[in-house]
């Protein structure tokens, strides 16, 4: 089979390997999509915070399809079609460690076949495409723990156009709540609305867009910001926070280095919050929700397996409204 | 009766003003103990982000006995021993709105007498002294809310020997918590362990006490911090920090302006909140508990009436072990 | 002004009394419309299990307007739009204690006027008409509570057309869950469709009614049934619910003080949960749903105030579709 | 290796069978104990509501020491001492599917050696001995649960002295929270004050034992019931609880086909939650507050692994204070 690792010289390599067997308790998948996050720009480039092994097949979220199972297998059958959990062995409850993760420590996805513990996988939504599902292990239940627990009654402040926060904004609509997004494009403040955003806010010709946010609700505030800017905007987002508001940190795209005043956070009682992905099981309580309300990921791009490299490529630099996706 | 209102020169000032009769639904409570807050501070020097209105009576924490009660009273009667609630309207619930305060909006407790709606006090637990009962409205019970829901599994991190962090040794201990504190010298090392902290650290000796405390849990990590320091110490409270740990942030005495990196705060999974205080409903909650595990508050010293403006300058400057209590 | 008060020998009469004037922190409200209740029929017809007082004002929900306000006021202005909250000092946090209670040991609403504590008001929606407001302070409060915190994911089960299983269904559909309904009568299931029910059964026709709705959800059950039945529906209720599901018990039209058998709730570990109405925290956050999302209460019929008695003839032996309501 | 199975005419037989060999994935346990559960009773004698296959190996709770691993195992290391967990795919999260249960669907631990997967296991608190430590997957795991979420301000109502209600007592006192029991010896009386009940009530005496418990809490009621009679004594367990409070409910020692009235618990606002063991998760927090607080399962009696048929004979018909165990 193909498949691309990081070489010790951080280059993404396009080789060929045998393909595994599955073993008891494991499950061949033929791998059919895979979706690139930000962190796998981290882990490239040299930036993450904990130094990859090298040669480690990339990309840690897939969509696939059960090709063969082992001995003991009782969760799929062949033809099951599926994602894998993003913390392989966080199944559910608190977690204490995270163990292994895909493309540092143990083998990721971008690849024809992979086999896994069959205990990492979920069944996908039947509505989506494979391209669609390869979307949901990082990037949207990244965006479904941000909105946690929202409801009808609630307000929810997403940051422009990328996965995660497109993702908030269709999952807390599932839950009655009330969007507001900024964006820096009319262009894109149209396709926000479209996903169901009742106010989109233009960031750059609004550099006080907080206040104005926090006008739009009648001065009471927003209960939830999904912040992926970091410490650059989050003076703006406790601004437009309500007593007791929560910013569910995501990101960090505006620089994490840089400070942060507190006070601000203090006197709004506030709640910063940096969410963690989640587990196996906020995965198929997700998933559930995502095939009833019908949600469709918003994509980006696609890109076939061969011209990976320029997937890559595409996110470190595009400007995008959506998950970049690789079709094997 | 007397009084000490601040005046708009902000100074102090004990006058004399006439004794207030109860209306219908209010009561009469002779003062018999006030305590200090670092609010009071603020206020008195003129740093607190919102301007009190002038000569209004100061403190916002008081002990006391009915006196007499207007018509149409049901909870207390004449004799009843009562300490108020913090944020006089937030009774329970979410709260939206924070509403007059004492001492910046409305007059506060440091006068012989006050006459205030019956909603705003509840009982004060029976073993304590007037004195003791004076600490709870707002340092116990941020205490309390700082180690909400923490269980006999969760350790405790508690920063120094302020009334705040006193406090929430005392009740996570209550709730079969093990506590870990930080000070900076050996007495009151030895105060903390009989208050039941398992370990104490010196923060002073050991710059990088994190890391000391972290190895204490077994590398787990504490599952609260409760932060008096704000961004000076918080790169050490993540590092003591347990995967999806909670910072509860009480206080800024190391700075608030200073910046803080976000960073390790996401590597961490972890959760910064904001303690406001609490509700009528907590404070009734926490002196429940108070009162059948016979927590005493702990006093740094109590100055008598008269000699209220030594007890502001004591506050100030003094090095303290517990709380400022005036007895009127 | 008028009123209708239940003498000692039960009989409601109508009479005049003098219009009461506000006293400190108290509001005139002109009641303009109420509504009635299950517990109201008890009180009335002797079967209540605290026996009231004699010559009270009757009935225990409201809408009005405000008239005049006592010194001391805060929450309220004349001309303000008002319903009560059903248990008078329960504002938020957990109650021990329920206090005096509309009809049985205070004077209700269903008078031309009432002087009340500002506290016992909320604001009502703006979008309502004063009848339709009048059905929120217990019905509409218990369904809110029947389904407090259901979530886009979750599949809820309500019973028949009464109040309270209306306002679950419209409820629980703001926050994007499924709702299934039971009926007796084709043109009864027309208008459960209407309100958003996916599926209605009937219940006459379908007897193990409670495995059909089973399959309904792929044998996985639902998360929540709204049980109006009591002991007599309960097994089908069970056998509809999901593994770690919740009866939220809402009423007994079946009949109480039959036996119910408790295996089949152990073998689902199942939750039967008595709701209690709500506080008047809960009632604001209902409210603010109910605002946004511009519900409105089904209402089965109005009576005018004249007509009193007729209406609670009508709500004893009606079949009915929602609330009654009379207009004052 | 020996082993009992329970055969088709549900005789429990002592046979030979070949020492199993761990998989990718799996550990080979050598069972060190068991203990035994109401349910191994309804399994044995036929009454149990789901038929178990024939030929299973019997029980459900184990604690050993791991002897091999097989290929792939992150979990353990040889010399690992393990309980297992008691719903073997429960990791965490809500469960919406039991699957397969030892003893009824899977084979049980009442051998001298198992082979499981390593995810059905977790480590055993290290102040624990074999025989102590085989009582946590059912028993203390109920016990927990039922009291889950309680603290330090809360009452805890357990009856009795089986295994469920004195694990319940033991950790509900960890977490700072008051305990009374019920009895009907004082000298079973005498050994729950020793175990930390503040109060112990005769209910053969006292047969009103709720409103006893009642005025024992001052009027308020208890928090929580550990419900181990089931419909029998649920009206005194309603009798003696708090407003919104929870009766846990565990066994149905005094028989569940009998009816239970739901009136006392709607005018209580009681919340009825059948109890269902756990998940591994809480399986793990629970041991860590075990090991924290030093707690000591009580052991009723222990019989050696040849007198496996003695420890049924005793469990079924014998007055117990705590676990039944056999030793392997």
């Amino acid at each position: 089979m193909q498949l691309y690792r990081l070489n010790a010289d951080r280059v993404l390599e396009l080789v060929e390997g045998p393909t595994p067997t599955p073993g008891r308790g494991q499950v061949l998948v033929r791998v059919k999509a895979t979706s690139l996050n930000g962190r796998d720009m981290l882990i490239a480039s040299g930036r993450y915070p904990f130094p990859p092994l090298p040669n480690l097949i990339q990309l840690s979220d897939a969509a696939g399809v059960i090709e063969a199972v082992g001995p003991d297998t009782t969760r799929f059958q062949v033809g099951d079609r599926v994602v894998n959990s993003f913390i392989p062995t966080w199944y559910g409850g608190p977690v204490r460690r995270l163990g292994q993760m895909y493309g540092t420590d143990i083998d990721g996805w971008l690849a024809d076949y992979a086999v896994v513990d069959e205990n990492v996988l979920v069944s996908m939504p039947e509505h989506l495409s494979f391209e669609e599902a390869a979307t949901l292990p990082c990037a949207a239940l990244t965006g479904w723990s941000a909105v946690a627990g929202v409801g009808p009654g609630d307000t929810v402040l997403v940051q422009g156009s990328g996965g995660v926060s497109l993702f908030a904004l269709q999952l807390a609509r599932t839950a009655g709540a009330r969007v507001i997004a900024t964006t820096s494009s009319e262009a894109k403040a149209e396709r926000l609305r479209e996903l169901g955003a009742s106010d989109v806010v233009n960031y750059a010709e609004t550099p006080d867009w907080g206040s104005v946010v926090r006008k739009l609700t009648d001065d009471r505030g927003v209960d939830i910001v999904v912040e992926v800017g970091g410490a650059a905007t989050i003076p703006q987002s406790v601004e437009a926070l309500a007593l007791h508001g929560t910013i569910s940190l995501v990101g960090h795209l505006g620089g994490a280095g840089q400070g942060m005043d507190l006070m601000p956070l203090s006197l709004r009682f506030a709640t910063l919050r940096a969410v963690g992905v989640g587990s196996r099981s906020d995965l198929e309580e997700m998933n559930r929700v995502i095939a009833r309300h019908r949600v469709r990921p918003v994509i980006d791009r696609v890109f076939p397996f061969s011209e990976a490299l320029q997937a890559f490529e595409h996110f470190a630099h595009g400007s995008r409204f959506g998950k970049v996706v690789i079709s094997h």
